[in-house]
């Protein structure tokens, strides 16, 4: 049965990791809606102009396998401000289903609305401090929680998000096809 | 002096590796053109739409320190039936300013234009066989030449980009604050 996966964006998004998360999630055969919190083209942190297939009103109500979080100022900020998403995202935690973020999004998105409450998470080190539960890992896992900290990371996140959703072989092909070393 | 990059994207390019490169190179300040050779918006071949800053009519009659190919199909098919752009590559071949390609790009769009002509190169494995003087390596460089082989290596070979065309240091710093290890 296929997968849902929400990935949300807006500007200032940081377009390495959005795009690493779309594209691997897709290779997998995720069914990959990539939306927008504010308009459907937006502006990503290093200028790269994405549009979205939806904007985060036309997402409401449907219930998705995983929800995603890029990192990138201000991206993780407009995340954080769509009450939208926000009602979405803590509907997704409660009800056990997956959600994960990276980068800026744990401690800038996700703790000011309680999502990372008594969960394990990492982010970009330079925000780890003001996590409660804060691990240095390039990838955590606690629950139906998946962070992980940055750019350089993204890829190696993006394909737990596979064997999470999946399994340890599906995560396999599509590293294979892809080159990633083990 | 900034230098200036071109980055040419079509639909079917492999968004991953054209993001990266836009992105990588950004952080360490060059000014990269993202340039469509069809029109200002594609659709990517993981069904990522980007909207690129420029049609390559528009690029024609600048000069850049770089020009990069991504990979994906049929997105490389594309680049390599664009004769504008092949003009501007066998100019910026012939001048000794670099050009670079991973993935499909070295063996789809420059081989059948001559332009890996008594060069070493990689690209994507299955396509290795292609090339005359194939190295297998994430990245490969011969005089201004700069080839790899796919979205596992993209990250690698836009670091390897920025020491070509600043130095190491720069690469070195550009790396470690997206978190890339060594």
């Amino acid at each position: 049965m296929s997968k849902k996966v929400l990935v949300a964006i807006a500007d200032g998004t940081e377009e390495l990791e959005a795009v690493t998360i779309i594209d691997v999630l897709r290779r997998a055969k995720a069914d990959v809606t990539v939306a927008s919190v504010g308009a459907i083209q937006i502006t990503a942190s290093r200028g790269v102009k994405l549009v979205a297939d939806a904007v985060i009103s036309d997402c409401v109500g449907s219930v998705y396998d995983l929800i995603v979080l890029p990192g990138g100022m201000p991206g993780a900020e407009h995340l954080r401000d769509s009450s939208q998403f926000i009602d979405m995202l803590k509907e997704q935690a409660e009800s056990g289903r997956f959600y994960a973020a990276i980068c800026a999004s744990p401690a800038v998105a996700l703790k000011p609305h309680g999502l990372l409450k008594n969960k394990k998470a990492t982010c970009y080190p330079s925000l780890l401090s003001e996590l409660e539960n804060a691990e240095q890992a390039n990838v955590v896992i606690d629950g139906n929680l998946i962070t992980s900290q940055g750019p350089g990371t993204a890829l190696e996140f993006s394909l737990k998000l596979i064997e999470m959703l999946f399994d340890k072989q599906k995560s396999r092909e599509v590293a294979k096809a892809m080159l990633v070393k083990d």
